[in-house]
């Protein structure tokens, strides 16, 4: 059983970081002497922009201190810089502004993507990816079932810390005045999981955290039982076993003119 | 104007190898011994799978004679087959199958990718990327202009050729059974053009033909004429001066058990 929980866990890490890896993928640049990691979290996406760019001089930042800590132990040779991304404003020009998972959180943040490409050197790029997922089933009904049981009063204000995706042409129009080319995809990603608890498993240690943090444990047992009663009516069970969880994330980047 | 002109198309080029690019990017394979590229065209993704893997034999299989003979021009090494993908049969298994922008023109496409599924060596992949875009405004605004126009019933089963996407869990269902992981993701991308006549001759050598080959001169105008009205009423002129062409494409990738 152990065994298998971990390889289970290890099959999450690869599905999580298959966005990241599309992001660094999704562009070229040529002699990369320094990058910006925003919103690095433990220093996952560092690694990545790192052993793509070996040559660069990479810095990460975030929020939270106990993201840092542990970003820090991964890579002790990188500098980690605790400040929102609104915040944050580098002491020169860089060739990479990279932000996997983090402009979600950040309010404004089309305006804040227009504000970063001023932090790059001519030809240097910005290159963001963004979950897209308020509007699935997943997401629809953790809002639900917040609003419709016994805890309602206590998470009336969850979902709001997190910005709405906006449609492709917006990011589009904002960052082309400042860039030389603009890219803009989004992708859905099918996710196959082991059944409906495999699915709230899923979510637990990310979209689940904000409702699970402000309720007791009676509470966040029955608050789950409420959720995944509602993902098994909506997501069905292929005859493979499997459920496919879409995920959609939102891509940007930018060259700089 | 000329140099312009070589630039615009190098920038399509461009835009067109992208998905292609992203396929093979998909996925990961050790030691490819010999792969297939069906529906190879004149090459291009015949070349890409080749400079991915360079020690693989690489086989290519078109219907299309013409294909065929730009594909061996430009890769004289290479061994071509004119052949439909349904008739398509290996000698031996194979490494790696891959198949860019082909399998949406083969009847009963499922059922002819589980087929192929048995002619992968175990740990070998399938790999395919389709074209989704029936359903959006460039693909039904050529429909109606064929259908509302004095060509109607000379165009009237023009569209009969192509299959429809389906939804990415009847992918992972059919293959599932035969792989030991399945991939399925969708990506829209967002082509930028310099207004409504650009995406008019994006179109012209690749989903328009079809209308355009059974029309006469003068009709080939008038049609362009009245698809690009209906194109300027649906697609917004950004305040960048561009238009956004959204080309959603499917992408499936089954490793053999």
């Amino acid at each position: 059983m152990a065994d298998w929980s971990a390889q289970q866990y290890l099959l999450f890490e690869e599905e999580r970081a298959r966005p990241a890896r599309d992001l660094i993928n999704g562009f070229a640049l040529e002699n990369v002497r320094d990058a910006v990691d925003l919103g690095c979290g433990p220093g996952n996406s560092t690694a990545l922009v790192l052993s793509r760019y070996p040559n660069a001089t990479v810095t990460g930042v975030d929020l939270s201190p106990d993201m840092l800590e542990k970003a820090r132990r991964r890579l002790p040779d990188v500098t980690f810089i605790e400040s929102g991304i609104e915040a944050w404003e580098p002491r020169s020009p860089l060739d990479l502004i990279f932000s996997n998972a983090a402009f979600q959180w950040v309010p404004s943040h089309v305006d804040v993507l227009v504000g970063v490409m001023h932090h790059l050197r001519s030809d240097g790029a910005l290159a963001v990816q963004m979950p897209d997922n308020l509007d699935e089933p997943s997401h629809r009904l953790m809002a639900e079932t917040a609003a419709l049981g016994p805890w309602a009063e206590a998470l009336r204000d969850v979902e709001g810390g997190r910005e709405t995706i906006r449609p492709a042409q917006d990011y589009y129009s904002a960052l082309k005045r400042h860039a030389s080319r603009v890219d803009v995809w989004r992708t859905v990603y099918n996710v196959p999981l082991a059944g409906h608890g495999a699915l709230v498993e899923w979510f637990k240690g990310s979209a689940l955290r904000p409702y699970l943090g402000r309720l007791n444990e009676v509470e966040q047992k029955a608050f789950l039982d409420a959720y995944q009663r509602r993902i098994a009516q909506t997501y069905p069970v292929l005859p493979t076993g499997d459920i496919l969880l879409a995920f959609p994330r939102l891509f940007v980047v930018a060259k700089r003119a």
